[in-house]
């Protein structure tokens, strides 16, 4: 990050050390980029020593007591300037950063590697067999791990509110379980009423054949004009897709193809370039430093689910586009409309998987892990127990009873490391995303005039400029409500979620 | 690599440093190979910062006084085992190593960068417009720099046995010219007599419309038909291939791919499979320490031209496979046969670019960079005169002026940077790569006969032993007369050269 080295020496020091720790994290985040793009398979066990040898590396420069004289240094310089000085929020930043690595000892971050390493196997083994009992010894240990970081962490009032600000700086349980509340109460209603209405949707066109090649050309031009700079970008393909970045000048994401299913790759495709053009558009100055990153998980969600749903599955996104995709596959879409095709892209799927589900009822999925979760650190639930809770739960919320454990509380890998916490960032990005919406339509009513002319560039140019540019300076609570004017909420989700179901369904929501 | 911690406690504990220190410099190492071979134009600043970080990072590292003290108390208690011992060799070649980099002070290293820095995009704008005079300052410095390097490194007769040894361990400068003399001795008639016979070989079909697909889709096939394990490797485009590895299980080659030029592929392909296959043939208990690499430039490149050349280029070699690579490019190849296609690829071209030149001529363009190196190196060469001793060498080697510079003395990358040395090991692995055919064949009779039908098994598998597992156990010299029986000689590359040219130009050579 640029800092003026004449006017703030002991800053500027600072940032210069924090440049060549962001260039040692990028030269370690390739090796996982890469692990999953580009490696063979007989470079497994030698990539695994090269991340735990960078990682350790990393550790031990980032923990290093110069870095700890380098931010007091800093923020002594700094003393009185208010807190959104670029400066300042580097040293916030810095210093968390610096704290939650100090605060984990050696013994702990080998114990929590040891129960990661042996509980992802047992939990592949135990989705396959769909035996929850096989892998319950090795989620109470990860339970465990969870309540041992909270307490190292520290926390106010809850403990579940240690994790989850490692996710989400500033949030709290109870105020996300105020708008899960909230959320809940009308969603669990308006999902109903559609599974209640008897009305399907036709989405099988979905499941054609689609080329592979083809895909990847169309996903390539769809990226660019939705406004992602390959110039500075790369498109990839990995089995569990995501977006990366070494510095706003290289964003990269990657996609699935599945010859029989467009949706992964079109859906996945706009969800990583929501990622990774949130990264391209952060300020230039923080180049090189912790601030060029997103807010928070919870804003970055915001940023990817905006693009797949808000602008990616809306009525005039595909009737601009429509044609086009049916050229690309004419024996797949011969027979569909855009209007067909909008609505089998927002079918309300009734499934008890996560992943597979649609953009209302996702929410509630994410509800019953935050509850889960939450109920387990707090030992209010049992490991032994929570399968039934599960359950159970699925069955309030969404009206489904998984057929299997599989399909139930076997079915996510974020349970076979202590990441509690990181769920509920799913649930607040689609409400943050909604509430961004509508304020930037407020605010420019070219937005919605673009998009239904099938372009998100108002939209991104207004997000740019509320948003994107200011990468971590704001904490994601702050960077909202100087975005929107209010704090968040669920009402403009709600009211979003409402008016759009309503059409796709054509029913009075 | 794997040392008896019980027997050998301190060698133990210097083998546990060095791999932390592979393990850093093959992240540092990705971010070079991700460079060329995926990274988006716009991460190019970043990456630089990238680079350079990890750079001075591995050399602080490297040359940390506690790993001085680990080559010590390592010597220390291998005392009296045998140099072959791979322990021994560990300490051998750490400690080369380690010498090497602490000799170089900060102030040269940055020097060193300035000047490659800066000669590099003069060395493009004075090629572009072939303007020898502008890039002759730069040279100059480049010179100097060498010059330097070699007073740092030390010697005991002549500098550029210094820059020699860089590259080529224990080799000198005397047994090169030795060797080049006898060889240009040999070669400059049988060039001649070829350009004299007026024999005229057609080899217009390379030149025609190659689909690069289907280019890729074969150099993928033909590359594991000579054996290069796919599962611990990868075949990605570049535009100046090269070969890289991350351990010997991720062995990776680039590739380019000309529409209208199929020999790039396909001679690039087998290449860089040399280069490749050594490498994943070194011993696993050298994996994570710098025994597991090749044992010189000189070595690694005997071994990518026996692939490309003496396999790849042989009559056998395409006997048995042309009828493959027609039916692959129909268009193209539907009017040629086996035996035209052979004497094609073996085409003495007479030109006077180096990477464009023929198996037997391409020596001659070695010789003529060694001349001119050390003649600069000792002073007895100036660079203001350099334009001129490269046209009257070029002429008595080769009997060609080229018709510009070009085309002359601005062709090659390699003196933008203070690499002098490196430039005979090109000549190098073509003599070693006769040697070690010839004695392969006379090892075992099957190496000759599996090559007519097209395979290189049985001749890889006689590497795999004398050659590709003791990765730098021995020195160059070493290894070489380990594996023939003799030292390293002109005599088997002129009897090779002498048959092989015969047969293509049907001349008596």
């Amino acid at each position: 990050m640029k800092i003026d080295a004449a006017a703030l020496p002991r800053t500027a020091a600072l940032a210069e050390r924090l440049a060549e720790l962001h260039d040692i994290a990028c030269a370690a985040g390739l090796l996982g980029w890469d692990r999953e793009a580009n490696m063979p398979p007989g470079g497994q066990e030698g990539r695994i020593a090269q991340m735990g040898t960078m990682s350790r590396l990393l550790h031990r420069m980032t923990t290093d007591d110069a870095v700890g004289a380098l931010i007091e240094d800093a923020a002594t310089e700094l003393a009185g300037r208010p807190a959104d000085d670029p400066a300042v929020a580097l040293v916030r930043v810095t210093r968390r950063h610096y704290d939650d690595a100090r605060c984990l000892p050696d013994d702990f971050v080998r114990r929590r590697a040891d129960v990661s390493g042996r509980a992802h196997p047992a939990w592949v083994k135990a989705r396959a067999e769909d035996d929850f009992g096989a892998f319950a010894p090795h989620l109470e240990a990860v339970v465990d791990l969870n309540r041992e970081l909270a307490e190292l962490y520290g926390y106010a009032d809850d403990p579940y509110d240690a994790v989850l600000d490692r996710f989400e700086e500033g949030a709290t349980t109870a105020e996300v379980r105020g708008l899960f509340d909230a959320l809940q109460a009308t969603l669990v209603p308006i999902a109903a009423a559609i599974r209640e209405s008897g009305r399907a949707i036709d989405d099988r066109m979905l499941h054609r054949h689609y080329p592979v090649p083809d895909q990847q050309a169309y996903a390539r031009e769809l990226a660019q004009s939705v406004g992602y700079d390959l110039e500075r970008g790369h498109i990839g393909t990995a089995v569990h897709p995501f977006a990366a970045s070494f510095g706003r000048g290289d964003c990269r994401i990657t996609t699935r193809w599945y010859p029989d299913f467009v949706g992964a790759s079109l859906f996945g495709t706009l969800h990583e370039c929501g990622h990774a053009m949130y990264e391209q558009g952060t300020d230039p100055a923080y180049a090189r430093g912790p601030l060029g990153r997103g807010a928070s998980s919870g804003v970055h969600e915001s940023q990817s689910r905006l693009m797949e749903n808000i602008v990616g599955r809306s009525r005039g996104f595909w009737e601009a586009r429509f044609g086009g995709l049916q050229a690309a596959f004419p024996a797949a879409l011969g027979d569909t409309d855009a209007d067909g095709f909008y609505r089998a892209v927002n079918k309300v799927s009734g499934t008890p998987i996560r992943v597979e589900s649609d953009e209302l009822t996702y929410n509630l999925h994410i509800v019953l892990r935050f509850e889960l979760e939450q109920a387990l650190l707090a030992g209010d639930l049992a490991v032994r127990d929570l399968a039934g809770a599960w359950n159970d739960r699925m069955a309030a919320l969404l009206g489904i009873v998984p057929p299997s454990n599989r399909e139930g509380v076997l079915q996510d890998v974020h349970w076979t490391r202590p990441s509690f916490g990181y769920f509920p960032t799913y649930a607040l990005g689609n409400l943050i995303a909604a509430q961004l919406y509508e304020a930037a339509v407020a605010a420019d009513p070219t937005v919605a005039t673009d998009l239904q002319a099938g372009s998100p560039a108002a939209l991104w140019s207004w997000l740019g400029e509320h948003v994107h540019q200011h990468g971590k300076r704001f904490k994601p609570a702050e960077l909202v409500e100087r975005a929107t004017g209010s704090p968040l909420s669920v009402d403009a989700f709600v009211r979003y979620a409402r008016a759009k179901f309503s059409d796709v369904y054509d029913l009075e929501l």
